[in-house]
């Protein structure tokens, strides 16, 4: 495989930005079941090795992987304040489970749990979120293994077909539409801001 | 009307972060025609007087205008770096067109056109956003009126129906539901982040 053509702009984006530890959060939309939009920041977790997708964590209880499981269609949309930038990130979702039947998938999710720091860990054996708040006690389990990852652990993939980039900072701004054909192919096009 | 209770942390949060011009900016996912999700960056331009409603400017040309035509709900995802939490704001979109009928409505987005700055105005006057990108000259058209809003200028308000605030500084982090009734009575309840 080949890097799609918007991953050096992305790149440069997430360099000349580094010291802003937020500049790894974006917002992934998705659309509930009931057809209404949800959006939330995610944390970018760098690209799953050999391909295009771009990696997040998620628990399997959050209202998102229901949504996932209903329409998997996403969009992501990343600023970027030092460069003032903007990609909008569309494709596929991918949910890895504990229980994802491939193999080499399957060692990704427990190689990102692993990556994780002790505190993001920790929050998977909190108790259900979005339920009625729980006690103190519930919010201090021991710490999960690093090697096992605990049950409701997920790895979510998105696999982009278009990005619409955007640099605010241009004069006039400028805009490139990247978008991929079903042989995976990249186009870009410069348009209007 | 009484202000809802989200306002109060909501104001809070924009105060604690107003060194960062980029605090305004926040997330908008709509649904498309097609069914699925968009998101992109606009930027808080304050609440409609008497009201809980956020407003936002857009351009009657871009994608999002179409999509709330056809799907008229939204949520909002708006992160605040300084203090590290995050509001989710789902409600309904109104557009404030040209031809909008409601004489009051009309005059704020005047009012709104007048305070944005004249490089925001000057983009309504360029071309086409999206399409094939235009020449030199069709970026440096003659600068709009303060007074009178080109046709294609349009407001947009959110209609809050639901909150999710989360605080992530919390030991363990906050998180807070707020949701309005019909009678747009607003309940709020702890839950886990």
């Amino acid at each position: 495989m080949t890097l799609a053509p918007w991953r050096s702009a992305l790149s440069h984006a997430l360099h000349r930005n580094r010291s802003l530890v937020y500049a790894r959060y974006l917002q992934l939309a998705t659309v509930r079941p009931n057809g209404q939009p949800a959006n939330r920041t995610v944390v970018f977790r760098g690209f799953l090795d050999g391909t295009n997708q771009l990696q997040f964590v998620t628990d399997a209880r959050s209202a998102k992987v229901e949504q996932i499981a209903h329409h998997n269609q996403a969009e992501v949309c990343w600023y970027f304040p030092k460069t003032r930038e903007q990609f909008r990130i569309a494709g596929l979702l991918t949910l890895i489970s504990a229980e994802h039947p491939q193999a080499e998938l399957a060692s990704v999710r427990r190689s990102v749990w692993a990556e994780l720091s002790e505190g993001s860990r920790l929050q998977f054996a909190w108790p259900d979120p979005g339920k009625p708040r729980g006690t103190p006690a519930d919010f201090a389990p021991p710490p999960p293994s690093a090697e096992q990852p605990l049950e409701n652990f997920c790895l979510l993939l998105l696999d982009p077909s278009s990005v619409d980039h955007l640099e605010l900072r241009g004069e006039p701004q400028n805009r490139w539409l990247y978008s991929s054909d079903d042989n995976n192919n990249w186009v870009v096009q410069a348009v209007n801001p």
